[in-house]
């Protein structure tokens, strides 16, 4: 779980978050769950394992302005040889304003496709949930 | 069609442009397009006409690196009352290496949908393509 | 004070954060510092008393890195009728890796210069620490 | 020079161009005047030449709102052994909004310092003016 403010940085002209920047939450969401799992990416990339991001969706149910306090929660599911999804979404008081799920694939250090190594694996499955999609 | 370098800005530590900057080249091609047939954002802000980002499909299909020329190009489909959608796709010597849509929603100043001025929406109608998603 | 990881969304090709991202680091830092003196910039804002930046200035000594645990620290000097120094300190393990200023004006809605408010300049004197720049 | 619209991403919910950005735009404007005197950044890095950002001064003297067709310029002061300075100013209409400077540092890939190769070198120093600050 992650937590933070709405600062300037975070909203465009219109008056609220602009829209690539919840993406930049769900980064946030996902390096901080997968911590608080036991996979640490930064000790994984000397390692030589990456995650790159293949697939994105997102749904913006709601707006985010300057100063609201947002909490952003990532979850599991799909987890495959060499892949998973993670389910993102961001709640202001409670309430469900932003989701979306990326599709990570793990590579090694040239950008190649490579298996999950098994400890990183364990414990994605250990926190797996039934697949579903945001929709 | 917007051309574009891949600057430091755009890129992160693995060396690659950042998932969510696509997002921001997508909106740079959306703004020129747009513009290239007659219809221009900032003067229909000034008529109270706004459009808002409600859902968003990202496809990376291969890396773009730092000082990478890349040429981004945007098309319309589904054009409702009130909605259009925007395929995005960008190119790096002639292959795409990244494709998405974003449903755009028309709002006026306080943020509430509504219909999209004829104008503005003829001119979406003589651009528009045969409908199809990035799959 | 505030504390954030370095992200992959802070760093760029070069494996370290950009530049730039360390003015992104200040607002959140003095957006914090402020709040915890009593002033809260949304607050403001509804009463018509908006921050701009005036000058930056931005001294980088060291780098950091994906993963990296920073602190911000923010102080205030000069404080003047319209305007106000912040004075930004970065540091990964106590030690100062980026070091900035940046002035402060105050503005209406209009983003016309005005005096600052009692209550609101009367915050910052009670921080006031003795004028000295970066260098 | 490097011309650009603003664009949504550019701005804040203050209706302006995000202060940070303006280094952004200072980077993308370094980088085509470097490539428009045969300084291509990209090329060098592939030799082991790399250039850091090491001190930044930006002034700000008017706002940039969505649409703005902005055009920045960068010019070259203070070539040394391992370092110059490039001064950068953004007009908007012919008129000057914001100004910088960034303080280069030529770096191995190790980040160490490390002489300006002769070529990179001889073609700053034909392009350098009388050193002056933005002040």
């Amino acid at each position: 779980m992650f937590r933070t403010r709405v600062y300037y940085q975070d909203t465009d002209a219109g008056g609220v978050v602009y829209f690539a920047n919840y993406l930049k939450l769900f980064e946030k969401s996902w390096f901080e769950y997968l911590s608080s799992i036991g996979i640490l990416l930064p000790e994984w990339e000397k390692e030589g394992t990456f995650l790159l991001v293949k697939k994105v969706l997102l749904d913006l149910l709601d707006k985010a302005r300057y100063g609201d306090e947002l909490e952003a929660h990532t979850s599991i599911s799909d987890v495959k040889n060499a892949q998973f999804t993670l389910h993102h979404t961001i709640l202001r008081d409670g309430q469900t304003i932003t989701r979306g799920e990326t599709l990570m694939v793990c590579v090694d250090a040239a950008g190649k496709p490579k298996r999950i190594p098994d400890d990183f694996k364990k414990r994605l499955l250990a926190c797996q949930r039934h697949s579903m999609t945001t929709k």
